[in-house]
C-alpha cells in the first residue's frame, strides 16, 4: 500500500475549487474586475436593460462560478444609461412563456430562482447600484444583493401583478418582507406600485441615496472597501445571514459560535490584533 | 365497470368548494359586497366596536367561508363611528373568562386564534381601515390584515399587559415583529402603550395615513383596484407570504418557482401579454 | 406504600427553582436591586467598560440565575461614565485568543453566546440604556436586550469586521436583521461602521432617545413600570417572542392560544378585571 502524496491531493482539492474570473468574457452583459471588485453592467440601455433567457442563464452560471473565484472579493451590479433593469423582456421572455407547457414553465422559474440562490450562495458581498427603473426581475436582482445604493429618482416596482402574475417570484415573499417589513412588502407585491428613492431609503431597502452621477463611484468605493477587508470573514458573515434565516435564536447562536471560532483561526484575525498592538492599520489578505 | 362521468365529477368538486357571500346576512357586524369588494363593518360604535363571543365566532366562520367565495375578491374591514375596534368586550368577554376552567379558556383562545388563521388563509387581500381606537383584539385584527390604512388620530394599542395578560395573543409575537421590527413590537407588547398614527406609518404598520373622512373611500378604492387585478395570482401571493414565513431562502425560492409556474398557466397572464402587445390595458378575470 | 407529603414535595420544587439576588455581590460589574429592578452597571469607565473573560462568565451565570430570582422583575443594563460598552477587551480577550487551539476558541464563542441565550431565556424584560460607545460585544448586549433607550451621541458599531472577524457573533445575523431590517443589518455587519443615535432610532433599534443626563433615570422608570405590571405574563410574552422566532404563523397562533390560556388562569388577570369593574387601577402581584 502506497501512502498518498498529501500535497498533490490538496492540489487536486484546490484545483477543483479555485478559478479566476478576471478574464471572463461575458456574452450578455458587461463584466470587469478591478482590485478584486467585479462589476456587472446590464447593458441594453435602449430597452432599460431587460433580462433575456440568455442573460438569466449566464448570470446564474457566473454567480455560481464566483464561489470558486480567487480574484473577485466583492461584486457591483448596475445598469447602463440611467436605469437599473426593467425585468424580463416582454418580447423575448413573456411572449414565449405564454405557450409553454408546465415542465418548461418550471424550467424557467427555477432558472430565475437559481440566479437568486447563486447570488445568496457566493461568498462575495454584492452591492446593487440602483438608478432609474428597477422593475420586475430587476427589482428582484436589487433585493437579492447584500447592500443597495439608490438615487432620488430610483423607481422600485415588483410589478408582477401588473402582468397577471403573483408577487412570489424568485424569493420575493421571503426576502423582501425581511428588508422593508411585512406590510410594505405586501403593498408592493399586491399592487405592483413603484416605490420612490425616498421611500426605499426610509424603509431600509437602500442603505443610502446618491447623486446619479456619483452612484457607480460610490458603489465601487463601498465594494472596494469591503474587498480590502477580511474577505474570508465577510464570506462567513454572508453565509450565516443565509443559514440563520429560519433558525431558532438558540440554534443561530450555536451556529455563530462555530462560525466565529473558524474566523478566530484565520490569519486576518491575527493581523488585526498585531496591527492594533502596533497602532497601525491592519492589512487584510482574506485568509 | 362503468366509466365515471368526468363532467359531473368536476361539478361535484366545484359544488363543494364554491359559494357566494353577496347575500350573506351577518348577525353581529355589517356586511356588504359591491364590485367584488366585501366590507366588514364593526358596528357597535357606542362602545367603540368591541368584539363578543358571538362576533368572534361569526367572523371566524365567515372568513373561513371566504376561501370558497367566488363573488368576493378583496375585503375591507373597518369600524363605525370613528373608531376601529376596542377589542374584547370587558363585560361580555373578560368578565366571563375569569371563572372558566382551563379547557374552556383554551376553547376561547383557540377561537380567537382561528379567526386570525382564517384571515391569513383566505385568498382575498384584506385592507384594514383604522381610525381612532384600535386596541387589544382590535389591534390584532388590523395586524392580521394584509394592508392597513390609518389616520393621524389612530391609536394602536396591544393593551393585553394592561389587563394582566401576555402580549402573545392571536399570533402577535410572531406577526407584529415582522411588520414593525422586533424592538418596537416588544415595546408595544410589554407596555401596552398606544402608538400614534405617525408612529404606525413611520414603522410600516400603516401603508399610508388618510383623512378620517376619506379613509373608508380610500380603503375601498385600494380594495377595488386589487379586485380588478389578477385575483387568482393575488391569492397565490397571499398564500406564499404565509407559507414562506419560516422557510429557508432556498426552500422559499423553490416554492415560488412552483407557485409562479402555476400562475404562468393562467389566462390572466396571457391576457396581460395580449393587452401589452396591443398597447391596451389588460382586463383581468381572475382565472 | 406510603403516600408522599405533597406539601413538602412542592416545597422541594420551589426550593430548587427559587432564589433571591438582591444581596448578590457582583465581582466584575455593578449590581443593585431596587423595587424589583436590577441594575447592571458595566463599570470600567476608563476603558469604556470592556468585557473580559471573567465579566462574560459572571454575566452569563447571573442571567441564568435570574430565571429563578423571585425578587427581580426587570433588569436595566448600562455603562458608567458616558459609554455603554466597548466590547471584548483587546488586551484581555483578543490577544489571548490569537494563540488558542480550536477547542478553546469554541469554548470562548460558546461562552459569549451563552450570555445572549441567558439574556433571552430569563423571564425579566431587559432595558439597555445606551450612551456613547456601544461597540462589538457591547452592541450585542444592547441587541440582546428587550428594549433599548439611546442618546443622540450613542455610537452603535458591530465592528467585528474591523478586527478580522465575521459579523456572526453571539446571534447577530439572526437577531439584528429582525430589529432593523436585513439591509441595514448587512451594512452594519459587513462594514463595521457606526450608526448614530438618530439612525438607531429611525431604524427601530432604540425605542426612544433620551438626554444623556436623564438616560438612566428614564430606563429605570420604564423598568419600574414593567416591574409593577403583570410580571408573570411579561415572562410569558418574552418566552413567546423567543419561541416563535422560527415557527410558522399557524404554529405560533396555537402556541399563543395555549400561552394566553395559562395567563388567563392567573390572579393578575382577575385583579385587572376586578379593578376595571371597580373603576380603580389594578395592583399586579406577578402571580
Amino acid at each position: 500500500m502506497t501512502s498518498p502524496d498529501t500535497g498533490s491531493l490538496v492540489d487536486k482539492l484546490l484545483a477543483g475549487n479555485r478559478t479566476t474570473l478576471t478574464g471572463y468574457a461575458a456574452q450578455h452583459f458587461g463584466w470587469r474586475v478591478v482590485d478584486g471588485v467585479a462589476t456587472v453592467t446590464l447593458n441594453r440601455p435602449e430597452r432599460k436593460n431587460p433580462l433575456t433567457f440568455e442573460s438569466y442563464a449566464e448570470l446564474r452560471d457566473l454567480f455560481r462560478q464566483l464561489a470558486y473565484a480567487t480574484d473577485v472579493k466583492t461584486v457591483v451590479i448596475h445598469g447602463a444609461g440611467g436605469n437599473f433593469c426593467s425585468g424580463g423582456d416582454v418580447h423575448e421572455i413573456i411572449g414565449p412563456l405564454i405557450d409553454l407547457p408546465m415542465p418548461e414553465l418550471l424550467l424557467f422559474t427555477r432558472m430565475t430562482g437559481d440566479l437568486v440562490k447563486a447570488m445568496r450562495h457566493c461568498p462575495q458581498p454584492i452591492v446593487a447600484a440602483v438608478d432609474g427603473v428597477c422593475a420586475g426581475a430587476g427589482a428582484i436582482l436589487a433585493m437579492a444583493a447584500d447592500l443597495r445604493l439608490g438615487t432620488a429618482r430610483s423607481k422600485l416596482a415588483f410589478l408582477f401583478a401588473r402582468v397577471g402574475l403573483a408577487g412570489c417570484d424568485m424569493g420575493a415573499c421571503s426576502i423582501l418582507p425581511r428588508i422593508i417589513g411585512q406590510g410594505r412588502a405586501a403593498e408592493l407585491l399586491f399592487t405592483g406600485r413603484s416605490a420612490s428613492g425616498d421611500e426605499g431609503y426610509a424603509w431600509g431597502f437602500y442603505n443610502r441615496l446618491c447623486e446619479p452621477d456619483a452612484l457607480l463611484d460610490e458603489a465601487t468605493r463601498l465594494a472596494t472597501d469591503l474587498a480590502t477587508g477580511p474577505t474570508f470573514a465577510h464570506g462567513i458573515t454572508k453565509k450565516m445571514l443565509h443559514q440563520e434565516w429560519s433558525m431558532s435564536i438558540d440554534e443561530a447562536i450555536e451556529s455563530e459560535a462555530q462560525a466565529q471560532a473558524i474566523c478566530m483561526n484565520t490569519r486576518d484575525f491575527e493581523r488585526a490584533y498585531r496591527a492594533f498592538a502596533a497602532k497601525s492599520r491592519p492589512v487584510f489578505e482574506g485568509d
